[in-house]
């Protein structure tokens, strides 16, 4: 592993017979691996021969290298590529960094976008991005299963839920803090566990660790992360909590690795993902791929090209997890089990004998299984279950999913809710203004709940009762009957006065 | 306070750590008020060392100077000052007087309107406020808050309530008069209490005053009028009723001035609005802040800058309101009390138990709460509540928000209100028309209210009975699934016949 | 009244003082009149001291000249004025009768129409009307109450009953023949009375009454019709059945005159409107006028010129019409009795008690009360208030308003109708293609009608039963919560393959 | 019938009272036809005295000669015009093909259609069908009755039905195969019968045939096939599956030798179409006609021109078709019978009673009755109806209509289908890429129904249950109220940022 290899020596492996690339200073070769690759083969084959790393490191973290096979590794890449791939940002510089990432075949971001202070919501942040972002992470991020009902249906939900403010209630001070899993937070919400961090900033998920040490919230930190789960655990300021995420290996050998190296990194809860087999079909994206492959390469028989980013990082997941790993998780970590993706009553209930710590009610961002009911609309289904086995007050519930103002909170929090977990708003907030984009986005979250609160008349979290939420249309999924487009057609509008 | 200072003297205080003002024809020392400016210091200082009546008098009303400490005032402005601003129209001229306020930085009103006889409904005022109210303006009373839902779910709800009307009666003779809170009125409809009526028309609310008194219904005066309540006295004709509308004052000194100087002027009821311990967030109007205001600007670290206009006048309004108050109330004054803001039927409950007159049933208007339920649909549920505890009768029920058409007060009515508030349409049609707009308006309420009497089969108001509407789908809050855009996007509609 | 007067003559009272006019080769001193004109003096004064035949004829029928006192008529005009009103089309040809009647001020029609075997459906010809049909014309026959959300509901609301075909049923030979009042009739469908059908046809609704005999079905012919009651019972064939609608003129004497000229006509029933005590606000055709009318006359005072066609026909309507009226229709003829307006259980239980022949559930095609119920909604809750009084069968149920298909036809019979009526499905057939286009109208619906009885499994009218019709969303109202508009504007679209 | 006729004798014969024409190499006298040929006499007057083989092939199959009087062949063609009738396509060749069929009227497809790896879904297929495909082939395949609402319904109602997902289910395997009327099948999906395939490939059918060998799915073949039953038959690999589906015409001795062909051609099922006594009026495709006839054609009185592709084939269908038959069905095969069309539970458990072997739960595309209900809401009503009867189990319940997603085919088994039928989406693949195209339509719905399944928690399709979907307002029609125009039109959204 010492062995350090010339530039010249690695351009001799460059055929899909011999394939060698070198990533981080370090060369591997990757023959075997080729055709496993979910992104497909051609990906890597742009880089044989080559320094990779560029290519690498906006996609995948180190750890990720560790799966490969021992024999891959061939030696260290000779100190100049060594050196090259120091040009890569390690510094938040966010014009420089993009071009750097960019310059082989994506689009500049275009020219100006508005001061910070005019975001006035978590949608201004995403209005920016989506013309501010490359359209590879644009595609990964706001993709959702198949027709992307389910990914618009989680906020949509929310408007089914009608406020019934009280009156007459002091309202001097209120106080928006909490306690979720042993934490006193300032917000009963956390930033969520997302994929591939450096699609929104070339630094990666650590620049939300910031944010949240600053606004005092909590981070769940993702498997997949951009950033290597040292990265992140480093970030991390004294005092702040960090949770993380488990996709659960096919290998459990290395899930029992990475869940130490998480407990032993001091992650304080272990959020199981549930709801993830198999990851999503998520046409938006697959097309995406498409669109960035020249027409020439396309009779290549690479089959799994058009799966999109998404697919490309999930072959990793194994698809045969059930309850009976539950026992099995307990015993190789002390943190706290959460399952995340729990999507009825009846697995609530599961879950709850099973003794885990808590669940969030989740549909994964809309990102699975399209159709599936909003997060928001199973909670009271979820509440109601766990009555029936006297486990309220005995087990976390959270909810993630289309959440988007204080009032989504506030609804949340009314229907059962310990507390909510956002993942996109913050990405957008991070791919356009950087750190303090995600700082502002929380401050913004915080001043709308606060201002939800003294208009409902409830001074603490404390006070929100089920009663002050509206929710009979929640599970009534309306579609309109299809348009009479002749009877339509001939009807001319009111119209008013002529100016 | 009898001292003359010369415009020579006053300009030499121009600089934030020294600032006078000229207002009205008194000079005020205002910098210790800069930063509390809940506009922002900017807005004053662009006026400092000068004359800032033409920036003061579209906004506040002279009431508010009072709530300075007394060391402000510096003196008398000299008189050529004082002549200045008596320059100021005193008296309606529609072209002259924007020209004035707008001299600096507003668009002159588009040029053409249509004649007034061609405004068939409340709507065709609003359209052609829109085209011709300064963007300022505009932007403060048609916003609501956050997603303005509420705001548009107001009007929206009367459609869910239909008419069942009943044939074969005689109605050679309709009725529409009756009483509210004691006084006879020749439509069961009041112009309820809104801000800033310069906004709309030079002369501010003494406009209304004059159609109210012409057209014999009731006028709520507000606390937040352009005028002084001593003007909104004056303008009042014989006979005419009046009712005052309260915003509650931290200092509840001041507060017990204002009420006895309202009971002293002759306002017949004191309505107390409760639903607004901080004004809400009204992004449409914090937006237009941003685009008034020089990019050059940006950086001056006035963080309060982009709460628009309605923030920069809340912050004399006391979040510690509660119902322990209502018995001070009513040791201070002898006018009925009337709670403006009841959302609830156990907050209905809790007004009618602790003795007052009546309540409204209202959101504000759309800009608080977003997502809270629009006054017509909490209406049922708050008779409900009354009737629980043998209120009915006892307590008056009024209603506001979204009501457009005779139509809307009918259905009011049916559901058991004793008469509703309307605010936006005269606001609108005051901005396009001046007084006679506003008589013109509340004409087709009334010409509208007989027609739908007429063909209900109710000839006087005491004729009209709960089951003439059909209101089951009225809590029912409908929201489409998400579109299936690729299924939609294949569909060729039917089409006619080619012409 | 032998009298004959030269056109020299007449010429000399043209002022509003003393104004004279011919119609029909008689002369009229109408001076008095002037301002009683429910539209307006103006557009009388626009002839006055001339031949006013040819701006009378297109709205009125020669009937409403008896509403004149007698002391108004000054003789007969001289022959050629008489000659003259002669040239007005007395035989159908559609673009020479056009030109005549508009060469003042209505533009022409447009050029070129499909033909007329290319109408598929009822909506074909309304689009063709709207093309080719006079703004004027258009106007009064296609707007509705205010909003017009009764006028849109009337036909949406057939889309909220769904079918339930039977198989296997033996559908060789189908039947659409029926009887109502005891007519056999080929189909369960009546023309239904509209006011001034000459805007659709030079010729009236003589045009109607001919294409009905030639389809074997029932004309009701009213009694604002631009023909005279003389003209509709001459164009009738032999065996052909005419009902007479009737709106109650606040002269008893007169009404009873009109009543006892029907019978003597011989039409076979009396369909008195209750819906009507005065006639809605049209403000589509409201609109029309003030585009009509110069900017010059604006300040002439004329009140009642915004009014529209509609309701400058309305004054004679009365509005003290009630149930004790009905015995009194009973003495004075012998027709039957049938209510046309019913919108309530309630009333058709009073209709019933008053022993009345037949009603009309009926919203008067949402010309009158926006927001009133759609008769189709109202018919399921008339057949269940007779039922509760043993009434069904006793008592013939009429419904109509927004039947366009052949399959509302059969909800509204499987809903209990014993038939429907259509009225401006064959306005527009008529104003697009004249006698043949209304007879092309009725064979479409036979045509519908059929295919619907065939694939429904009911060889005949009878087999249709109530069980053969989902309407349980019948009388469900459904307003979408209003749009979120920033989080639709940020999402986009699923997009198919690019082409 | 061995006379061989020279084309200069047969052009002899050009006239409406004397016509022949060569098919196929056959002559025929078609002058008693002429008025009876659905499509009107003017389409086979096109081809009077000449070989008409290029005009019958694209529409006909061979089989329906058959139905010609025996004594209207007249002769075999000579060999020259044998020969011109063999250039017509016997393989594949789109291009040409195309060019061959159309020359005469039709424009050429567009250029460029997308790499078949980019169809994502079963929606691209009809995206790319739609712009390459001919009008009149377009116009005929997508079509539906009326105002085609019952057409888009058939898709919209699997969106009322939402997904209950379970976790934690060890999902490594996944297994979609089932048995279908004794048939091991990959998938739980057939390709139901459609007519005319040769409007998407000039081969026809057999394309289909060839498409379900390769993926191991069940075919139904159609009566109205452009392919013989021979050639169907001929197609057919080792062990493949067919049923077919049946027309019972009129004749019944016809309908026998059908009946009997089919069986003695190894067909596996027989599904008799009982929901077209009639074919549906299909006005788009009707609207087609007239498009492609010359204006100066108009006049020919051929009153059947206007019925479109649809009506003309709808000649031979019985309209009297009964319960009754059953018994005779069953007596001339042994083939199982399978009702095709139930649209009630009444009606399912009268073909229950009927012992029949199986029903299709169908509303024919939505091509037939408009407005009637989609076959996935009738399934809860059918399979209630035939649990009343304790008739589950006994008797195999398939659906079609609107099935375009791997979780549609979910939802329907989970509603209880033990298969469903797809018919237009594999057309639509067929016209776009041939055999090719239908494999990978059948593909992508395999593959998303392995996804859905996976994700849903159920390896296999015997663990799919009914309260893993929330069915709930899956009959519920929800028709919104008209819009409000005018208070529409003067709200002004919200707007983002400006960028």
């Amino acid at each position: 592993m010492s062995k350090t290899i010339a530039f010249t020596e690695i351009a001799k492996h460059a055929t899909k017979d011999d394939c060698w690339v070198a990533i981080h200073g370090k060369v591997y070769d990757v023959t075997a691996f080729l055709e496993e690759h979910p992104g497909g083969a051609g990906v890597i084959m742009a880089y044989a021969g080559k320094d990779a790393t560029s290519g690498f490191q906006p996609i995948h973290n180190t750890d990720i290298l560790d799966l490969l096979p021992e024999n891959c590794l061939q030696g260290q890449a000779e100190p100049s590529a060594k050196e090259a791939s120091k040009h890569q940002p390690e510094k938040k510089d966010h014009e420089k960094a993009y071009k750097v990432m960019d310059q082989q075949q994506l689009p500049e971001a275009p020219y100006g976008k508005p001061p910070l202070d005019q975001m006035l919501n978590m949608m201004d942040f995403e209005a920016v991005a989506r013309q501010t972002m490359k359209k590879e992470g644009w595609g990964y991020y706001s993709s959702g299963g198949d027709d992307e009902i389910t990914l618009r249906e989680n906020h949509a939900a929310f408007q089914r839920i009608w406020l019934r403010p009280r009156i007459m209630v002091d309202v001097s001070e209120v106080n928006t803090s909490t306690t979720m899993l042993g934490t006193k937070t300032s917000l009963p919400l956390y930033i969520t566990a997302t994929a591939l961090g450096r699609l929104a900033d070339p630094e990666g998920e650590v620049v939300l660790t910031r944010a949240a040490a600053k606004e005092n919230i909590i981070q769940m930190c993702p498997t997949l992360a951009s950033n290597s789960l040292d990265e992140m655990v480093s970030a991390r300021s004294r005092d702040q909590t960090q949770w993380y995420q488990l996709y659960v290996n096919k290998n459990r050998h290395l899930t029992e690795k990475i869940v130490k190296r998480a407990e032993a990194g001091g992650m304080k809860a272990l959020f199981i993902t549930v709801d993830a087999p198999a990851l999503g079909r998520r046409e938006k994206d697959m097309r995406n791929k498409f669109a960035a492959t020249a027409p020439s390469e396309m009779k290549d028989g690479q089959v799994n090209r058009q799966q999109g980013t998404a697919r490309a990082i999930s072959t990793f997941i194994d698809p045969s997890l059930s309850w009976k790993d539950v026992e099995w998780f307990k015993k190789i970590t002390g943190m706290p089990i959460i399952l995340k993706g729990i999507q009825t009553g009846e697995d609530a209930i599961l879950a709850f004998k099973h003794g885990v710590a808590g669940i969030v009610v989740s549909n994964h961002g809309g990102r699975q299984l399209d159709t599936a009911r909003s997060g928001i609309e199973i909670l009271p289904e979820v509440m109601d279950a766990l009555k029936s086995v006297d486990a309220v007050g005995k087990i976390q519930v959270f909810v993630d999913g289309g959440i988007r103002r204080g009032s989504d909170i506030f609804k949340a929090l009314a229907l059962g809710a310990n507390g909510v977990g956002l993942g996109r708003p913050f990405l957008y907030a991070m791919a356009s203004y950087g750190q303090e984009g995600v700082e502002k986005a929380i401050q913004l979250l915080r001043e709308e709940l606060e201002m939800t609160m003294r208009l409902m008349g409830t001074p603490t979290l404390a006070d929100i009762k089920r009663e002050m939420v509206d929710a009979k249309c929640l599970d009534m999924h309306f579609v309109p009957s299809p348009k009479d487009h002749l009877f339509e057609a001939i009807y001319e509008p009111m119209r008013g006065p002529k100016l």
